[in-house]
């Protein structure tokens, strides 16, 4: 931690805060400048923050270096994670596509559509059951149903499969019976919701959420992480910006910021991040090259009659063309599928 | 709802589109120009949605007209609504102030802040009892310990009481021991906690998400309103964009769109808009100047050691200071308070 | 500054940084903690910059903590700057009010509209006489034209004049023929231009750039007052983010961060900032409340046939109200007009 | 164009906008709802946008469904732009690395730079010879000398050449002596500087504005197309978001937006998106990957003394090895190179 004097500090004001960083246990290192005076403060901050030096007298500001999130920092756990999800490795040089539905509509359009996910190559199937969506009036999801309906496709395909919970009770639901539970972009931030996910024990796919920062992101994951459950994989949907063009900006320098400061796998869902069908193969195959360790891809049998997000999903077809032009790419990147 | 077809869209899929609008009983009006064709749709456009319209052949977009929103839409309602709590009103011509610390940390702190809260003429109590943090390694807050010194405080003082609720189960304990329950900016789309407040029938205040356009807030409100609460406050807070001297950027102009769009009522924090304690008095003037209803000011006996946005609360002087200045400036505008 | 080294940073690289502070004639403060060293760096870091210390050895990153403008800096200069306009003063305890048409269209038209600005007892009439347009087939402006109507308004009415320069050239047409230029926001950072404004010696308006951090906005207002022209007026106009409701979002925060950081007087601009006519009036009373040293406001004789931004231009009755509303509020505020 | 009636509208004031319609020789097709009323217009609106419809009585809003911009348009060019740069194709299926140092900092340092980059098998050398600078205090370039260098290195290797131009007069000292000129971020809205840009004939590479969107970049290259030069090619260089952790957000998305709107090539420059060189080689993958038809690269012999932008450069032997990674990616996406 660094503190930054104001330029008139007096004298005193500056002992103060040296003699209240010594009196929390830490070592204070004072550079004197013309305009500027600097306190350099290293050891556990903790109990020095409660003091609130930034309203000391003479401070100017405070400025953090070091990240407040541990577990999820490549600092303290050099070697990428792998998260095993019941036999399929997610992160270090494997490669994985989640691919399905946005919303699990009827029993029969899940089978039909994990069928074309499997022939495709994906190794874990979507679909989602709580449906969170902006106007209550929309579609909500068909809940426990839906839950069943994949653990069914499971049985029937070997697919693994993950689905978005939106309450306590739904984690409760989705336990034994899905293998990743989704926190969404809305719920990035709902503590609760991420302590509850984390005291299950299941693997967790936590989402950006639309405006939020990578630090806050990876602090979000440290909830989850800090609860017991270090199998977090993190997942870029898009962030919001002034640009009308797509629904979100996909911000794939963010697999190279996560890449350089945590162990976690990151995955990428073009599908969500633009809400245009023709935007999806071109941003996945840049996914792949920007070295995201998987895909997250919406596909319906029938798009024209999905009932949520069917403008973004591919149909058949394109699923199974994209799979094939995906296949030389992972391989060019160094990745097995 | 308007559908724009490509500038190449055959004639038969032009048809097509006119058709399935019709199928649904709705009346599709169509401009033919030289470069582009409209479709204008009018009536309940729900059936036709589900078609997915977007991805007929030969559509180029989608635009939709009417807001989703009904029961917060000014169009439906057209006079301000008047929230009754507990005998404080607010909306109308009423001005409110809602004051005191980001966190309730004890239990003598709360009635002291209570004493200057009143003093300076506010009407409502406000403190965190469940505290949304960043990271898991912040003060998490009292919890329902919290919420009993708020009540304790009202008995005392006669302010009315408002606390962010993070949780269901919060809700439950909140109910009949605080007036208003807050929900935050974190949690604006956690849709599960805006139908549970629905349900509650307790007074809600609905921040507005750090990335939501004004149109998701106000169906964040339509959540709550559709569940049969109509007592909803909204309160700006700042959104987040590139600038990085304010913690947020505080967007006022959300009180004049607000104004327009809805009947509830709108009220400004200046507090954590910014996050800078100096900042804090001339917002506060500027958003009753921009015809807000009301104000969230932090207080703090002593900033300096709040175990929560310290840098950001006003210390008893600075906040009665305030009140003084905020008096004729609210008068000017036309309201009491 | 302060240079943050990566936890692993051997010794060598530790002392290479130091040295090279040192070789710079700087003085280097070594913090040694468990996961982080720090290195802060007091002096005229100039030639240090130059060895680009974020590519050294061991080095995580580099913190600037002072700013880079010196000019424009209330550090240096602690007392608030008052531009002189032809006798019309800005900044201080004045308060002042520029208005007028968007563009200048005609003759007649400007000095009707000069009759309204007056009678509202505005000091400063404005019109763009060169226009810059987001598509090149809308109106362009009057150019050299629109100038001479401009300086016959002030000849009949007394007002000062103010229009916006896009070239060098319209610098040059501009000198002896009106009393202030502004750099709209699309040339904030047009820094051959801003120099040209400088070597002028005319006051200048600087309209921050839609995406310009209040940072980079004073180092613009530093390339015009480095050229020896210290008569800058800052003017915020709204920055751009993902609200749709309004044109740009309107920060009245950068008021407050401007009379911290900076010695220059800030007005606001409520017309161009929203777009939208009705909400004109409530955020010029909130930029008043929020401590501005002026307001720039649109006002056109008829906006229905205003040939560029008729939609946010008040008519000279609302134009009048608004002023008449003004003036206890700029009183209240302990301004004079 | 469609015209959204306000539900109150009355029956005078629907007839009102449709005869102003027609008086402009358009046709008005109206849409009666319960809830809504629309009015679609078709043929060309210029002049009808002239008498401000947003301001007719009735009118809730005017949506645009045309782009502005015609030149740039896919719609009226169909197939892909190829740009021909003294013999070096841009666009199609050709694809292109544009690389060098950030500055042109002197002669020497060209020619070592231009050896590299032609071993890489980049067919164009940039190098800054005017550098528009947040602060006039950092190093502004050689000018003329600059290009002369340039030139000079194009002799040696033949590689083609690009450089900033940043006033009228730098596009004069430039014609002749490069072979592309750019328009840089900052005056992407610079419209006088685009005009002469277009006048000069010059190949022109027009770098998206930090919160430019898509449309209005398109309309900046309208700009430059409407005086007769069609030889733009866009340069996607990130946007200005509120994540701090890269310097701008690279938007790759923006790459297939442009193929959809407009038949200009469009190329990505990862060194200036994040400022951070461990970012360039995967994010400069992504691109191609995402059908870019080029890549600017910053590279420099030896990043430590750059005088710009050293933290984003490439050293030779990392240029070299992203050159050798990227061909196989080049022609996996059917590019040729």
């Amino acid at each position: 931690m660094v503190i930054v004097m104001k330029p008139n500090a007096s004298e005193d004001s500056i002992q103060h805060v040296i003699h209240s960083v010594q009196d929390c246990g830490l070592i204070a290192h004072l550079s004197r400048g013309k305009d500027v005076t600097l306190i350099g403060v290293v050891g556990d901050k903790h109990l020095f923050m409660e003091k609130n030096p930034q309203l000391m007298d003479g401070v100017e500001r405070v400025i953090q270096v070091s990240e407040s999130y541990k577990l999820a920092n490549k600092k303290f756990h050099p070697d990428p994670s792998i998260i095993d999800v019941d036999g399929v490795k997610i992160g270090g040089d494997h490669f994985v596509i989640l691919a399905g539905p946005c919303a699990v509509e009827n029993e029969p359009l899940m089978y039909e559509t994990a069928d074309v996910v499997k022939k495709g190559g994906a190794q874990i199937l979507r679909g989602g059951a709580y449906k969170p969506r902006t106007s209550p009036y929309s579609f909500q999801g068909l809940e426990e149903d839906g839950l069943k309906y994949l653990a069914k496709a499971k049985e029937k395909t070997g697919l693994r499969t993950i689905s978005e919970v939106t309450s306590i009770s739904a984690i409760h639901a989705a336990k034994g019976v899905i293998d990743i539970i989704q926190i969404g972009a809305r719920n990035m931030q709902n503590f609760e919701l991420l302590k509850a996910a984390g005291r299950s024990g299941i693997p967790v796919l936590l989402k950006r959420g639309m405006a939020a920062t990578i630090d806050e992101w990876l602090n979000a994951a440290e909830y989850i992480m800090n609860e017991g459950n270090p199998n977090v994989i993190l997942c870029e949907r898009g962030i919001r910006t002034f640009e009308p063009s797509t629904r979100n900006t996909l911000d794939l320098s963010a697999v190279c910021v996560v890449k350089e400061k945590s162990h976690l796998p990151i995955i990428v869902d073009p599908s969500h991040a633009t809400g245009v069908r023709s935007y999806v193969a071109p941003l996945a195959k840049a996914a792949v090259a920007a070295g995201a360790d998987g895909l997250m891809i919406e596909v319906h049998p029938n798009p024209a009659i999905a009932l949520s997000d069917g403008p973004q999903s591919l149909d058949p077809p394109a699923f199974l063309t994209l799979c094939e032009e995906l296949k030389p790419l992972i391989h060019l990147m160094g990745r097995k599928m």
